[in-house]
C-alpha cells in the first residue's frame, strides 16, 4: 500500500497540508476555524478523516457513539490493544491544533511505525472521539465518555438552549442514541492495554523554557462554582453609601478573592471568574442579586479541598462587610487524574533516546484521556503552543515542533507495545 | 359641585381610597404594581385620572404628548399658570406612590384650597406627566420633555428591544407623533409662573431624621459611565496566574473603586456600578473584554467633575496593573438642577406656618422638574419613604403624612400665585 508520505512530503509535509486541508472543513460565518460537534462542516469533515485513516492503512469504523476508530492490525488480535488519538471538534472561533494534532499526529506515528518496517504485538486504535469540546449541552467529552462507560441516560435527556435534547443531537448526526451507552463501552474486558494523547499544550510553559516536549504528569482538576450575592434593591440615586448592601460590590471583592487564591498556588493552580450576572437590568437600582460564575483548576487535590474552604471563609466575610449574603455552591467538573507512572518513563525513555527535550508537566486543561484513564493507563505528550494561545484562531504550533511529538508518540508504543505494567489498569 | 371630600372622609380618607383604586390598574403576571407607560393597564388608568381630574372640579384635556392636563381656573385666565403634578406610570414591579402622590397629592391640593375658600388670580394646572420612568426607549420624562420642548425628532427615533420606535409607541398610544413636538411645548410666552410637584423622598433621610416634609434644595446630576475593559482571551485553564490580563479583574477593581468614590462624597453623592458584562460565555476562558455600566450622582458639580476624572486616573491605574486596557465613556444624563430659591423659601414658610417639621434636601432620584426647571421657577416637596424604599412593592408611604404634604403644597401654591420672582425663568 502507498501510505501517507511521498518521496517529496515526509512527515513535516504532510502534517503541513493535512492541517490545511482539514482546516477547509470549517462553518462559514463564524470566527476563526469553527467545527463545532454535530454542526454540518464536523460531519463532512469526518468523512475526510475516515478516509485519511484509510490511506494510512487502517481499518476504519464508527461506533455508536460517533467515534471513528482506526485499527492498525497487530500480531496478536486477541490481545489487549494499544490506544492513540484526540478529536477534530473545535469551539466556536477556536484554531487549527487543539485535538487534531493528536488524531492527524496518531496517523502520521502509523506512518512512521510502518516507514521503520515496525509491526506492533497489540492492534493500535487511533481515535477520533467525538465531540471533545464544550457545547450547549453542558457535557464536553462526549466520545470518550462513551468508550468509558460515564455516558448516562441523564446525559442524553440533558438539553441546549432551544430544548433540543443530546440524544436527539445524536440521533440528528445519524447516530442511535438508544443503543450507544452500552454498545459503545470499552469497559470489562474491553480494556485497552494502554492510552496515550498527542496534544498542543494550549499554555507557554514549554516555548517559554525553549522544550519540545511537554510529559504530562496529571491533568488538573475543576471545581466549578456558582456564588450568589443577596443584598438590598435600593434606589441607586437616593440610598446614602454607607447605608446600602450592594451585591455587585461584594460579588467584585470576591473575584478580587478568587484571583489573590490563585495566585497564592505553590504549584499549577489556576482560579478563574468568567461571568457576574445581575438578576436585576434596571440602571438605577443598587444591585440585590448578583451571581458569580468561576472556576478552580490544580493538580494538587490539598489545594483544591483548601481553597474551596478558604475562599468560602473570605468572600462570606468580605461580603459580611457590605451587609451581603454571599451563598457559594461547588461543583466538581473532575477530579485530578494522574497520568500512570509507566507512561510518562517510557515517553521519557522516548525523548531521550530521540535527544528529544522534554518536561514533566501538569495539563490545565482537560482532554478525552481524562476519560481514557478510566479504562488503562493513561499518559499524554505535549508539543508547544505559540505564545501559549489556544481556544482562539491565533493557536499555533509550527509542524516541525508536531513532527518532533510524532516521533515521541511513535517510540512510547513501540515501548509500551512490550510493556508490563504491574498494576491493573485504574478505574478511578 | 359636590368635591372630593365627603362628611365622613376628608383628605386623609379621600387618599387612601383614591391611592387603592389607582392600584388597581396594573398589569397582570408582573410583581407589584406595575403600570408602565404605553401598556394596556396604564392606558386604562387615564381614563380613572381624568375622572377623577373632573370631579376635582377641573376642566381636563389630553395634550399632544399625552400629558392629561385639568385646570382650575383662576380669577385672571392671562396671568402665566402655576403648575403642579407628577406621574402615573410605574416601574416593573414598582410600587404605588412613586409618582401617583403628586398627581392625587395635586388633585387633593385643589381640594383643599377650594374648601378653605381660597379662588387663586392664576390658573393653577394639575399635570398627570406621560412616561416619567424609564423605559426600553430609554428615554424618561417623555411628557414634560416634551412641554419643555426638549423633546427631539432624534428621540423619536429611538428604538426598543424589538426595533418599534418611540413614535410608533405614541402612535399606537393613540397620540399623534408628527405633532406634538411643536403643539406640546410650553416654551415662549406659555411658560407657567412657577412648578411645584409633591413626591415620595424614596430615600431614608426624612425618616430616619423623624421629619415630616423635605423641601428639594437641587435635584442630582447624573453621570452615567461604560468602562470598556480589554486584555486577553487565554485558556482559563493553562494560562498562569502572573501571566494574565484578564479584564473581569480589571472590571472589578474598578467596581470598588467606584464605590470608594461615592464613599469619600462630601455631601449627598452616590456611585453604584449595576452590570459587568463579559462579551464571551465560555466557561473556560479568561474574561478579555468586559463592559461595566455604572453611574455617579450628585447636587456638587465640582464633585461630579473631580470624580470623572479622578475615575479616570484610578480605574485605568489599576486595570493598567493587571495589564488591562480601560476606555472610559461618561454621558451626562442630567446636568444638576436646582429649586428656585424663592420657591425653597415659600415651601419653608408653608411648613412654618402649620408646625410642620421640614429639612433641605437633594434628591438623589430624576422627576419630571428636571425638565419644568428649563420653563419656570422649580420647586420640590419630599414626604417620608418607609425604610426609604422605592421602585419595589415595599414602596410605602402612610396616607397621614401624604395629606401633611398636600397642606404643605395647597399653602406654597397659594403663596406662590402672588409671588413675583426676581429673576427671569432659568432657561438651563
Amino acid at each position: 500500500m502507498p501510505g501517507l508520505y511521498t518521496a517529496d512530503a515526509g512527515a513535516t509535509e504532510w502534517l503541513d497540508s493535512a492541517l490545511t486541508d482539514l482546516a477547509e472543513f470549517r462553518s462559514t460565518g463564524r470566527p476563526g476555524w469553527t467545527r463545532e460537534v454535530f454542526s454540518e462542516s464536523y460531519r463532512e469533515s469526518r468523512h475526510w478523516v475516515a478516509d485519511k485513516m484509510r490511506a494510512a492503512g487502517l481499518q476504519v469504523h464508527v461506533d455508536d457513539a460517533g467515534n471513528i476508530i482506526g485499527r492498525l492490525p497487530g500480531r496478536n488480535p486477541a490481545a489487549p490493544p494499544l490506544v492513540t488519538g484526540s478529536h477534530t471538534d473545535t469551539v466556536d472561533g477556536g484554531g487549527r491544533f487543539d485535538g487534531v494534532v493528536g488524531v492527524l499526529g496518531g496517523l502520521a506515528a502509523v506512518e512512521t511505525l510502518r516507514e521503520s518496517g515496525t509491526v506492533l504485538g497489540r492492534d493500535l486504535l487511533v481515535v477520533d472521539f467525538l465531540g471533545e469540546e464544550s457545547n450547549p449541552f453542558g457535557l464536553s467529552c462526549l466520545g470518550s465518555r462513551a468508550l468509558a462507560g460515564e455516558l448516562t441516560p441523564r446525559d442524553l435527556a440533558r438539553t441546549d438552549y432551544s430544548d433540543r435534547t443530546l440524544a436527539s443531537a445524536f440521533e440528528d448526526f445519524g447516530l442511535d442514541p438508544s443503543d450507544l451507552l452500552g454498545r459503545a463501552a470499552w469497559t470489562g474486558t474491553r480494556r485497552p492495554h494502554a492510552y496515550l494523547e498527542l496534544h498542543v499544550e494550549q499554555g507557554p510553559v514549554l516555548e517559554a523554557r525553549g522544550t519540545e516536549i511537554g510529559i504530562v504528569t496529571a491533568i488538573t482538576g475543576i471545581e466549578r462554582l456558582v456564588a450568589s450575592f443577596t443584598g438590598t434593591p435600593d434606589h441607586a440615586g437616593t440610598r446614602p453609601m454607607d447605608d446600602r448592601r450592594d451585591a455587585m460590590v461584594a460579588a467584585a471583592e470576591a473575584v478580587l478573592a478568587i484571583r489573590a487564591e490563585g495566585c497564592g498556588a505553590p504549584e499549577h493552580g489556576v482560579a478563574t471568574v468568567t461571568r457576574l450576572e445581575n438578576a436585576s437590568s434596571s440602571p438605577n437600582v443598587v444591585p440585590s442579586l448578583v451571581r458569580l460564575h468561576g472556576e478552580v483548576r490544580s493538580v494538587d487535590e490539598s489545594w483544591l479541598t483548601g481553597t474551596r474552604r478558604r475562599l468560602a471563609e473570605e468572600i462570606a466575610a468580605r461580603a459580611g462587610q457590605h451587609g451581603v449574603e454571599a451563598d457559594l455552591s461547588w461543583t466538581t467538573d473532575n477530579a485530578v487524574v494522574r497520568s500512570a507512572p509507566g507512561v510518562q518513563d517510557l515517553a521519557a525513555a522516548a525523548c531521550d533516546a530521540a535527544g528529544v527535550s522534554w518536561l514533566p508537566v501538569p495539563s490545565g486543561a482537560t482532554h478525552d484521556a481524562v476519560h481514557m484513564a478510566a479504562l488503562a493507563p493513561m499518559g499524554m505528550i505535549f508539543v508547544p503552543s505559540a505564545n501559549g494561545k489556544s481556544h482562539c484562531p491565533e493557536e499555533f504550533t509550527a509542524t516541525g515542533q508536531i513532527a518532533t511529538g510524532v516521533r515521541v508518540l511513535a517510540d512510547t508504543l513501540i515501548r509500551l507495545d512490550t510493556h508490563h505494567f504491574p498494576h491493573p489498569p485504574r478505574t478511578h
